[in-house]
């Protein structure tokens, strides 16, 4: 890839990996112009295909919001979006809180745009409307990210539930990426639900451990580790080393029992220290021969086919199930058929069957 | 729990496992009368309650049936059955094809009616129509439990999908308890969708599975081990026994691994040759130790109480779903809006959208 900090003018689409572009003062006029009056669609479209920043922010904040206008706008933008989107590396990393995910993100998204890439980080934490946790909450957690002109970072979207909460950041990731971003991190806290509505929308997965398997793992949800394509021990510093090195061959050894994966990649285990940036090179690596293997052998292609089907099934359903629940008939009877469940006086099924013969013959 | 195969007559329901009893020249006479008519709700439960396996097997056809007047008819026994249910221990065994599992069920089954508990073997297996790999599909595996009247073994429900086996399934195991089975088997096959089905509606989830660890596993699809409650590693015999002595350590060493379950209960790993019935009363003996710990920590009971909430709502989701995919105006639409997805010419959000406001508007 040519190096093109400089240029700041265009978005050139390629076969491969689109260009990067940096924030550029024509986007500050332009944000100043967007003070006065509201953009179009078009508007919106043109600037973020040319790189702003600014612009992207601004149609991102659009995407968050529940107003019906702001809905159709989005709507717009993202459908002009689409034609440009698809080409980035989506790479989703996660991890329970005390595990260093912030000096971790930093460190490896330092790294990426010093190869001359463009990065954005968004995430999903349903939880970060209460802010307890949230590390992308706290930019100045990654300081020299948040001025590196190569790199985007941007706050889970909050309030809502999962599904509304996951949607939003999927359709950023549109955004981002017809922005011209050719990495984007996907951050979870590795504690709920959220992890598989992130890997549902990446290539690849990353779950930052730290040494001492066991014990700091009980945060860690059931699942996530056979999701993982790639576990990061992280802290492999000082009188830790010996730890993360034994840590290190108990995880090759517990992934080697997990079945193939259909991706045919085999996971990896990766030690490194992110606060001293050591080894955050062969991190990468890895991250490339996961990528360079999946787009040989298509997985790339059909997973992603599958993961938009995949998103389309899902928000039909969410749609389906927050009009049954929300439904006034169904919401003055669901408590004491719950309840007559749970005393064992009606099946289960009985009880579903109650509700939906009443929703259906509404 | 006293022995009591002589006692056909009744069925007694205590605190803890209700009282067995065995098929009874009363329940053939009963048989005889069912050729000539219909026995009514009343009539079914009546018998089942007493332990009347010919009129049960009736009973789970009945459930089985896609007609109307029978599923009318099995809504009622359901019903009826439910405050008589709940008192067994649920069991799911699931394993790849080759593993064994006819012989280790045989196996198990044996030592469970051999310390007087009625034992009831059921099936999920959404492929048995096809009757591939479908063990239950063929008693003659089980020769000695097949004919042992304390052992009751039926196949898996055939035709439709996951959801409709699944939860025909779920209502047998209530006609069982009803009928005074202290032990439920529910088998699949290991290799789809079905074992987090399984999972949800029973207590204890067992995974067999042979030495040599990694290839063997290919088959056992992303995300069983993680569900395994125990690990048996069968065909612990002959040249095999050095290999699965060795593979217990390194599953135990992976299981370690994991985080902790909800219940409390450390997962185990046991190695036993089905085959030649070596070992066995050592996996009843850790079955038993998982059914102590989760009744005296009240995981049995609120894990019960979990599950009965899921189905409820899975059902709901299944009629959902199907409702609205069965819809003419969505059917003449989607393939249509899948493509324009596949090709990026519209979100998979937008497309979603399109269908469901095409749906709620009609």
């Amino acid at each position: 890839m040519e190096k093109n900090k400089k240029n700041n003018k265009s978005l050139t689409v390629q076969d491969g990996i689109s260009q990067p572009s940096s924030i550029s003062n024509e986007s500050i006029n332009r944000f100043k112009q967007v003070k006065k009056k509201s953009l179009t669609a078009d508007e919106y479209v043109s600037a973020i295909t040319s790189g702003d920043i600014t612009i992207l922010s601004k149609a991102i904040t659009i995407i968050e919001s529940s107003l019906a206008e702001h809905q159709d706008l989005a709507k717009d933008i993202i459908s002009a979006c689409l034609k440009y989107s698809g080409k980035s590396l989506r790479i989703g990393i996660t991890g329970v809180p005390g595990v260093g995910k912030s000096t971790f993100i930093e460190a490896i998204g330092k790294y990426v745009t010093s190869v001359e890439k463009k990065l954005a980080v968004l995430a999903v934490d349903p939880s970060s409307d209460i802010s307890k946790g949230s590390i992308l909450g706290d930019k100045t957690r990654m300081e020299e990210l948040s001025i590196d002109t190569f790199a985007y970072i941007r706050p889970s979207p909050s309030g809502g539930n999962l599904g509304g909460v996951a949607r939003k950041t999927r359709e950023s990731v549109i955004l981002c990426e017809a922005a011209g971003f050719d990495v984007i991190f996907i951050e979870t806290v590795g504690v709920g639900q959220s992890e598989i509505a992130v890997h549902s929308m990446v290539d690849f997965f990353l779950l930052l451990m730290l040494a001492g398997a066991g014990d700091e793992l009980q945060g860690i949800k059931r699942g996530i580790m056979e999701m993982a394509d790639f576990i990061v021990i992280n802290k492999a510093d000082g009188d830790n080393l010996l730890k993360t090195n034994s840590a290190k061959v108990q995880y090759e050894n517990a992934l080697h029992l997990f079945p193939a994966k259909e991706s045919g990649w085999i996971p990896k285990v990766q030690t490194c220290s992110a606060i001293n940036k050591v080894d955050i090179d062969k991190v990468w690596t890895v991250i490339n021969e996961f990528f360079n293997l999946t787009e040989s052998n298509d997985y790339y292609r059909k997973n992603r086919l599958n993961q938009s089907l995949y998103w389309m099934r899902q928000t039909i359903n969410e749609e389906l199930t927050s009009n049954f629940y929300s439904n006034e008939i169904i919401k003055a009877k669901i408590t004491e058929l719950e309840r007559s469940v749970m005393n064992n006086q009606l099946s289960s099924i009985e009880a579903a069957k109650i509700l939906t013969n009443l929703y259906f013959k509404k």
